[in-house]
């Protein structure tokens, strides 16, 4: 019979946790609990052909995983667009560059980051320090003044975590900075981690994976309750079935993974851990217009806010089509706040800040699309999850840690682009490899 | 027919939610996941009959409610022993008094919990500035020196939360103070929130609780795995069953709330906070030794460690019994670390800690009980859960807010003894009385 595995999620990460076992000849189940592969990726096509990407949409150089594997799918990619002045918009509207204290403080960042280890961010000799505390108290003293303390602060609590700088520890931001090479290439669009786009959408290369995989190796909507192992294997349970297997990868993000059922429970440690990696709060919006009237005043439609709902806007207009799509971020305090509104007043505060950016004519989209990733059952918030404070050294051996036959998958247990596609890939193969070393397969 | 209720959980908040529901008529049906009533609360007997309470074992003055309901069903408390003197044991050994500037750090903790409203703690003016600071941080200038910092730290993260002080913000620490009355009120035990314990254990409470309820109210060993809810109802899923009501009370703590599935789904905001309100983590271990002999040394058996992975340890023995029970906790940082070692050495490393207080006899016990809350699965840590660096500000709202038909309750959403039995009662009640008010019961 040989080996079978099952595999919880078919994001990016289980995807290729199974395609890496199926190569090795074992057996896979996929089981995922949406009616679509791919996890946080989602394409949203208007009725002219326009594309919307709603969840991730960028891949980069040095993300060699995902750029390997459009390759071989022959999957095209595009630049992103990018036509003019990306400004810092000041809470008094100003429009200018960035602070310039700021690219020393990401320098030193950049220096902490070479520090960690992104096997073990909890054996450096500063680990402690840094986690313990938040980048919002770090950057009080670090930034020389409160403005670049602010700029900084929402530029990578919010725009690389999607949270508040006073929720992510200094540990867990030079984590994620190793993790992407620095912050040059996680911040960057042209020559970093925003520089490409993917025709078709992010769930073409998902679906491309899945093919892969063949006609029947994916199971949709089939949620994965319960997982069972002892000596012998494990049966994965979800609302109708029982799939037997000698091993199984769960690859979701740890809080969910957290809200499967084990027998035996979780130890102690692992079960904590998942009670202290939440997942980030973003709100991703698109307003379509006629065209990307904003060129003509020399404007990119790139701009990156210091105050207000939307912290970043990006123009994400496609060759393809001849509309303008603006697509503005808001994350952490800022999406809570937007989350507490009235669809209608949220609207216009979010219209109001594009508005800030590319002038008046903002206000009148032809279409306007929201999406909130804390409202999908099956993701509960986005980009990924990220230690609390304290939680990297108190609870982080557990991250990788197979519990018998269960091993841990997802973005976040990545240790190169974790938290981006690349990162889910690196992820499920590294689960698939630790599955065939122990079986010899 | 009438109004019914499911009830989720049959701690003493959800036996104190259906008692008060039952008594204003309406029908309840309380769903426990346990094959036993009492939550957090668990007495083991020796062979001699001397009384282990492996969970919370105290009450205390201002604790009403306990205390008024351990008066109506009958149950006598004794007094906790204290026989002599409660040293504090610096790392190099030595007993002395509590670092003397402790006192006027306290009160100035004390000075801010009075200006904490216990309903809306994310609602003051410094609730922002207290919510990004964690208690080490604050603690850092507010305290003279590392001593007293250290000793404080350990002292309320530790002794109040089951946390490191990294772990804890100053808002969590002021509501928690608040909450209790003040530091002398929740730290002292005669006088305070450990003064009396319960002849024959909580759980005996629990039970008179449960039995008022009538004989077939709480189903046990029946864990609630989804909540369904439209216009016309409640519906609660067990593993084998399914329960109509019109209003449901969840009454377990709010990460274990997370892990039930709900539809609709929960609301972004709702969903965010179960993955912040992390448990605590303690280790509570009982030695066992053929009398209190620390006693003619004229020691009380109580004690503060500085250092290693005890921080407390109280005389536990009863009156009823001759023998000498010595209790040790380990909180946080410390109770991890002891979690990561084979079981001898950290039993050795715990009597080693219990002879720094009582002398080399506490090294020979005739029995040595640990009891982890991390690994029970229907509690996942103790004493309870606190929000991560500002969640009480970015999700507070969400604690007590009715999602449709479903109320929360458990000592996590009490205003007044959060985190302690009287809290989990006062919850429950609070929770029936939304119900009531909207049934016009």
């Amino acid at each position: 019979m040989g080996t079978e595995v099952a595999v919880v999620g078919a994001g990016f990460s289980g995807l290729a946790a199974a395609l890496a076992l199926a190569r090795a000849g074992v057996r896979t189940r996929v089981l995922e609990a949406r009616d679509r592969v791919g996890g946080r990726v989602l394409t949203r096509w208007l009725a002219d052909g326009t594309q919307l990407d709603l969840g991730a949409q960028w891949v980069g150089p040095t993300q060699d995983r995902v750029n390997g594997l459009l390759a071989r799918y022959g999957i095209a990619t595009f630049p992103s667009a990018a036509h003019g002045a990306s400004p810092v918009i000041f809470p008094d509207g100003r429009h200018a560059g960035a602070p310039e204290a700021a690219a020393r403080v990401l320098d030193l960042l950049d220096a902490y980051a070479e520090r960690v280890d992104p096997v073990a961010p909890w054996a450096g000799a500063e680990a402690a320090e840094w986690d313990r505390t938040t980048l919002a108290g770090w950057l009080r003293t670090a930034a020389p003044d409160p403005a670049t303390a602010r700029y900084l602060g929402r530029l990578l609590a919010g725009g690389l975590l999607a949270a508040g700088p006073d929720e992510i520890s200094v540990l867990q931001l030079a984590f994620y900075l190793r993790s992407g090479g620095g912050s040059r290439a996680l911040l960057a669009m042209a020559g970093g981690a925003q520089q490409d786009r993917i025709v078709g959408g992010p769930p073409v290369l998902a679906e491309a994976l899945a093919a892969a995989l063949g006609p029947d190796a994916v199971r949709l909507s089939t949620p994965v309750r319960a997982i069972a192992q002892d000596r012998t294997g494990v049966v994965v349970h979800t609302d109708t079935d029982r799939v037997e297997a000698d091993a199984v990868v769960v690859a979701v993000p740890p809080t969910l993974a957290g809200r499967i059922r084990y027998d035996p429970p979780l130890p102690p440690l692992r079960d904590a851990l998942t009670q202290r990696m939440p997942m980030g709060s973003a709100i991703k919006v698109h307003a379509v217009y006629p065209e990307p009237f904003w060129r003509a005043d020399g404007r990119s439609g790139v701009a990156f806010c210091l105050a207000g709902p939307v912290t970043e806007t990006v123009d994400n207009s496609i060759p393809a089509s001849p509309r303008g799509v603006l697509t503005a971020f808001s994350y952490g305090p800022e999406a809570n706040a937007l989350r507490r509104m009235p669809p209608q007043a949220r609207q216009a505060s979010l219209l109001d800040a594009l508005a800030a950016v590319v002038g008046p004519a903002a206000r009148r989209p032809e279409e306007f699309v929201e999406y909130d990733w804390s409202a999908d059952e099956w993701t509960r918030g986005c980009f990924c999850g990220a230690p609390t404070l304290g939680s990297w050294c108190g609870y982080g051996p557990e991250l990788r840690q197979p519990v018998g036959r269960v091993h841990w998958a997802g973005t976040e247990t990545a240790t190169r682009w974790a938290g981006y596609l690349d990162g889910a890939i690196e992820a499920g193969e590294r689960a698939a490899a630790e599955i065939l070393a122990r079986t010899g397969g």
